[in-house]
Parts: C-alpha cells; structure tokens; sequence
C-alpha cells in the first residue's frame, strides 16, 4: 500500500499546524463532500470509497516526512512532534459505492478534530472524485448502448497510471463488462479483454499470414482486427480464416472496426459475416466512442456487438473533473457542534450548514425513485412528508406512501473502519439495481427530467437564519 | 518502486504469447511514439522520460502475475515461463524532457525484440502522453500569464493520485514556479506553496479573528484568502490585520481571491492595498483559470502578481489527451530491419515508415529555431539543405547556414540505461532555453505560425514506394 499521508496541499499543513498553535486542533468539524451542477452530468455513480478508506487506515506520517517538513522552515517544533502520532481518530459516513448521486448532496461526511479533518481533505476529494467522474461517463455511455456490451480500453491514454487503474474500476462500476487493463483485472478480479492490434498484422508480411497466425494460436477465441491496411479487405481476409478455423471444428469470435465510418463498416461487416455464413460472429467496434456518438450509432441502424471505449470514457473528455468540494459544515464550540456555511455573491458557492445526512425516497407501490432529502442528522422522517423547493417555496409535494432509505453509512467510528466492504461484484450488482429504480427521463442525455433533490424545511429554516444574521451585520 | 509490468493492455501479452508460439518473439522492431495534430496544442512540452525510464528497469512479473495469467486460461506454459526472467534488453531513443515537440515526430523511438517491445506500448504511452500533456497546458498557461507567477494548485482535481504528482512535476516542467502538492514538493525538489482556505476563516467565529490567528502563526507569509463570506469587507480585514503586523514590524504578503471577477476585483483590491499602503503586496488569483482565462484578464488590465491554477491545468480540460500512439515503423526480416507502415483511408494515420531520427534546425545569426526535419536514421544531413514540404512538393526551403541538433537521445542500449537523467531543475532550465528558441508567433494561442515539420526526401521516397506497392497489390 502506498503511503500517500504526504499528498495534500501545503495549506492544508499550514492550516493544521495554525489550529495546534492556536490551540484548535482538537475541536470537532464536520465537514461535506459535495460537488455542484454540470451539464456533462444529470447524475452521478458514487465510486472510490474503498481507496478512501485505505488511503485513511495508511495515514502516518515518516521520520523522512517530518525531516522533510521541518526543511521548509515554517512549522514550529512541537507541531512535527505532533506529526509522528498523528492518525484518524474520527467519524467518516459516505453513500455506498455504485449508488447514484446529486449535485448538492453531501456523499461523505467526516467529523473528526479540526487538525485530522483538515489533513484529508485533498486526498479524499482526489480519489472519491475521480472515480465517481469515469464511473459516472462509464454509466452514461453504457447507457447509451442500450444493452450491448461495452468494454474500457482507455488504459493508454489515462492522466498516469492511476487514472489507468482506478478509472478501469470506476469504469466497471458504471457498467462496464470488462477491461483491457490487466492489472486492474488482478487487482479487482475484473474481466479482461483484448486480442491483438496493428502491430500484430504488421509484424507479418501479409495481412493473410498474420490473421492465420492468431487463429492458429487462438482458434476459439478469435477476434480479428480488421483495419491495418483496408477495412473491407480485412474483413474479407478474415472470413477467409474464419472458413479455415470452422473447417477444423472452431468457431470464430468476429471482427473489430477501429476507424472509418462505423455505422456504414459495421453494416457492411454483418452483411458479409451473415452471407458468409457467420451469423453468431460478433462486430467489434473502437475509436473515438462516447454517449454521443452512441446515439449517433443508434440513430443510423449500426449493427455493432460490443463497444470498446478508450480515450473519452477513461478521461471523461467533455467534463474531464467532477468539482468536488470539501467544505466545512459545523465546529465544535464549548461542547456543541454549531452550524457552519460558506457565503457567495455565487448562489451556487453557499453551501448547507449543519450535521446532515441524506435520505432516498422511493415510491412503495413501484419501487422506483422520487426523491432525495437533505437533512440534519438528528431530525425524524414522518408520515406523510412535505417536501418543499428550496427556492420556490409554494412548490410543495406530499408523499404519503414512500419507503426512505438512509443513504450515508458509518465508515469510521474513533478511527476505527466499521464498514464492511462489499467486494466489486457486490458494488457493481448494487449499481446496476439501484441504476434501475430511475425512471429513463432522469438519465437520457439531451434535456433530463431533473431528479428532485430537497433540503428539509429544518435544514432551510437553519440556512436562512444564519443567512439572515450574516446580512444583518 | 511499484511494479508496472502489469499495467499493460491484455492483447499486449495475448499478441506476446503469439510471437511466441509463432517463433517471431525476436525478431527486432522498431516502435516510434508520436501524437498527432490537436487545435488545443500547437506545439508540445515533452515530459515523463524519468518515469519511463524508471518503470521499463523495473520491469518483472511476479509469480502471483504469473499465475493470474495462468488462470486467464490462454497463455501456453512455454510463455508463462518465458514471463519468469522476462527483462527488457533492447534500445531506447528519446527527446529530452522539456524539449519543444510537435505532431508526428518520433518523440521516442524502442527497437527490442518483438516481444518486449510489444509489451511496453501500454505503459510508455500512458505516462509520456500524461506528462507531455500536463506540460503543455501549463506551458500554454504560462506564456499568457505574460511573466507573472503560476502556481500549480490542482491535486484535489487531478484523475487519481499518480495524476495529480506527476501532474505538478509535469506543470513545472512546463513553466510553473510551484505546486501546492507537498508529496511533488518532496519527491522532485519543487517548491511547494499555500497559505490557508475557507475553512480556516469558517472555523472562527468572525473573519477578522481569523486573519488575526493566521497573521499571529504566520507574520513574515501572511497571505489572506479575503472571499469566504464578502469579498471587500475581505480586502478590509485584511488591510486592518496587515496593519497590526506592520506596527509590530512584519511585512504582510498579500491577498488572495478565489472567487467572483478577478478582473474587477484585483483592480479594486490593488487600489485598497496601495491606498493602505501595502503597495508591495500581492494580489493572489486563483479559480478556473487558463490560458484563454489568462487572455481575457490580461486585456482587461487585470492586477494580478501571482495565479494559482488547478482544475484546468492538472486535467488539461479542453483537451484531457494527447493521443499519443505507439506505431511498428520496422521489423527484421532475415537479419534486416525492413520498414512498416500503417496504411489508412484516413490520411493523417498514414505512418512514417523505418527506423529514424529528429533533428532541429536553428539559424545560425539568430538561433532561432527555423524547422524539425524527421529522417531515416543512417542519413546524413549535408549543406545546403533542402526541405521539402510532404504533400506541396513545390514547396521548399533551401537552409545555408544552420545549426542541426539530434534531439533523439539514447536511453537504454542492450536493456541497459546510458542516459545520465537530468535533475528536474536542469531540465526546467533546458525547457526554459529551448522554448525561448521559438519566435512568439508560433506559441501564440489563436492562430499561430505552423512550424514546419518536414520529413527527409530519402523518407519520403520510402513512404511513396511503400504506398505504390500496396495500391498496386
């Protein structure tokens, strides 16, 4: 396990040795992490927790640290003592991973000493928001592929190796089948897929000899690149082979397209497979692939199996950060929490005060999805509820019949992990169920429904008092 | 070290174990890395040699590898044991980082037997594209910051942790003066920088108690971040602390916005400053700054000292990729190397056939750079020297007076490393140098001067030779 105790912003160092200085370091905070409102995203698929939580069990930091620390000249003695003892030893809640989340929403909530809340904060933003970005692209794409297999294949062209490996998990979160990423395989016990590229054809004096090569090798599990030098070429080398295999009792996998003009390639290819009598043979397609050129693929009839999608997915490419943030909600003062907000001129920017938890609404009757509740975590969910806007005050819904479900879990009790971690096929089951209990409207890409996310009127009445008081001074 | 060798794409080791059966495990290719054409980069920083270097030496399988790919249920036993001593003994060519690049040059070169060669694509590409990629952005952002500090601030963004560390080292390659990333700062001898967040100012009970707390821990680098709550009433405190600290004779360092229009803001914040004054106090910006970002408050004579960059610098926003590729340019054929190309409808995925070299050409009055000229290996660059362009073949240069560097390095001869690696701080000053070689109108960022990029004519016969024997087939 790598010890990434030393990969935080220097502030968040100069804060904590300025909360021991002043004698603060020890007061409770409660602090949320939430992320705001983005086009490229109507929900998100909640992913890293189990990063998160090693990355928290690992914390410590080493004599070359604090010698290190020590060579900047700007923290005081008894600080860096302090430094070779310091662990967690708070509270950390979080949604489960797999489960779909909203701007707003806080989906971890730490309550810890200010000085031990303070050091996290940038790792954990760094994990839990990458992997929530590429689950979340990964569920959107696998979306839009209505139902045919997408593989992740990004691995190249990652930002790092990390981005490799954690992006191929949070891809297989969101839906993936499987990855070209070996590691991540053996890391996660995740299938792996890939059969050959370019350079395997153009390693061969012919495009012929190299197809017959790999199918000698690999009779049953033969998948032929099919675009080195002429696509319909390659595809008519292929059946070729295909004739060869089948003669001696294989049968062949199909082809994969990865340039040109998929929806007229694809066409092709399954008509000449079909008429050459490989019905069951597969067209594989890569290249450029996102929700949107899926829709685009959908649209024009093309008859693809499986989708491997690299680049856009493993980068989220039109929205490549999720814009978590870490902000303080509560801090102690003379034994109580008190309630805490960020105020802006920027609407979006104030945030929600208070120790909060967060409830999903679902209607008995269809099981699905109707709303989420922001709310203080003390505060009781009767029957029937009223949920009102939070801007738009008359607009109020009432829900009589409706099970709730507490969506944040205890992760950390005194520094200690109570949670129980579900292992990836478990996350990836949960995802795909609780995926389900959304209506399609919430999740189509071009104008969703927007899912209703409330605040409770308890929560609303806090925020406009301290509002009030602050406009007040 | 973490072991790499797994991080690989699957058909990586499916097209191994084929060479292997096959008997082509090794015959010598030869590889080139090169990017292609991208509006967002009209030119490239080069960067994350040193990791490279670092994963291909330390390149082995474990026997937990082996097994995993035992278990995958299609390696034959002859490779996986192969896989037991399995080390990279080929050569390795690169540009130096920090170097100037552009589309289509080999940037690296690997000729290594078949198999090994095949093995690295993966990997190689995954970190000198992440790397080259972050420089680039960082460098584009530095040169519209016209002089003025930048800082890298963006690990709580960044896609995973290797993403935000080698993010940072990649940043200041590319012309940041520091990082915020304290485990950077530690591993690469880069400054690290921050003072304090919202948070510190939230967990007090009033602003001014909280510029006071920081400006008592930190009197001599008292930077207040003025927009937690109202961002004048912000510069005010501040202003009221810096004076306190100024009677007790410390210089206060400045204030920092993060929020709202810096343009307007810094005006105003320059102007309470100087009124106060604290005329050597700096004005701090940082949120959702760019190059573009940079442009804008540049025209509108923004009064900025010093920017922090984060989200769309460490993920490249508009850009999250190079697209690097790793592309078979030669394999030997009865002891001779001959050369590959990879063909396409698509012309701009034509590759440059053979083994080759780059060189940069330089004026010899002005040192300027005038052209990079891409070439077989074994030829030689004479006086005078014509350029011609690729495709307008009417269009040439004839150079007199030049200066010809070699910008491909060799890094790795029989699997051993030659290369004497750089400290970050030299290759910051060589980045720094060379880029200072090209004239502003090619670095500019709407509608720069393309630089040319020319291929030999002893290439370009190749190319057209191997292009006339596919068609004519």
């Amino acid at each position: 396990m790598r010890n990434l105790t030393m990969m935080t912003d220097l502030y968040q160092l100069t804060m904590m040795n300025g909360y021991f200085t002043e004698g603060k370091a020890e007061q409770t905070a409660v602090f949320d992490v939430f992320f705001r409102q983005k086009d490229t995203m109507n929900y998100a698929v909640f992913a890293g927790l189990e990063q998160a939580i090693d990355y928290i069990e690992n914390l410590h930091f080493s004599s070359d640290d604090i010698e290190y620390l020590r060579s900047l000249g700007i923290f005081c003695d008894g600080f860096l003592d302090y430094l070779k003892n310091f662990k967690f030893t708070g509270e950390m809640y979080s949604v489960r991973e797999g489960d779909v989340v909203y701007p707003q929403e806080p989906i971890v909530v730490v309550k810890a000493p200010l000085i031990e809340a303070q050091l996290i904060e940038t790792a954990l933003l760094n994990i839990v928001s990458h992997q929530t970005l590429i689950a979340t692209k990964s569920a959107r794409i696998v979306d839009a592929a209505r139902g045919k297999s997408v593989v992740e294949f990004g691995l190249r062209r990652a930002q790092g190796p990390d981005a490799g490996i954690y992006g191929a998990r949070a891809a297989v979160i969101g839906g993936c089948n499987g990855t070209s990423n070996v590691l991540t395989g053996q890391m996660f016990d995740i299938p792996v897929k890939g059969t050959h590229s370019h350079s395997w054809v153009m390693s061969f004096d012919s495009e012929l000899d190299a197809f017959r090569a790999f199918a000698e090798v690999y009779p049953d599990t033969c998948l032929l690149l099919v675009d080195t030098y002429d696509t319909v070429q390659g595809i008519k080398n292929a059946i070729t082979v295909f004739n060869e295999i089948k003669a001696k009792g294989h049968k062949p996998m199909g082809v994969r397209l990865d340039s040109g003009d998929l929806a007229y390639l694809s066409k092709l290819a399954r008509k000449m497979l079909d008429d050459a009598g490989f019905a069951d043979a597969v067209v594989f397609a890569s290249g450029d692939i996102d929700e949107y050129l899926l829709e685009s693929l959908n649209n024009q009839g093309a008859m693809i199996d499986v989708y491997g999608v690299g680049t856009k997915l493993i980068t989220s490419e039109d929205s490549p950060s999720l814009g978590g943030v870490y902000k303080l909600s509560a801090i102690e003062q003379n034994g109580k929490l008190m309630p805490r907000m960020k105020i802006s001129d920027s609407i979006v920017k104030v945030t929600n005060p208070g120790f909060k938890t967060l409830y999903r609404l679902y209607d008995k009757a269809s099981g699905m999805a109707i709303a989420d509740l922001i709310a203080l975590k003390d505060e009781k969910i009767g029957k029937p509820l009223v949920l009102t806007h939070e801007t738009e005050r008359w607009k109020t819904t009432t829900l009589q019949d409706y099970d709730v479900r507490c969506m944040l879990h205890k992760i950390f009790v005194n520094g200690q992990n109570v949670y129980d971690k579900p292992t990836l096929g478990e996350i990836v089951e949960f995802a795909k169920t609780e995926k389900s209990k959304f209506w399609d409207e919430y999740k189509r890409i071009d104008n969703p429904h927007i899912y209703k996310v409330n605040i409770s009127d308890k929560l609303y009445e806090l925020k406009q008092s301290i509002l009030k008081k602050h406009k007040s001074k």
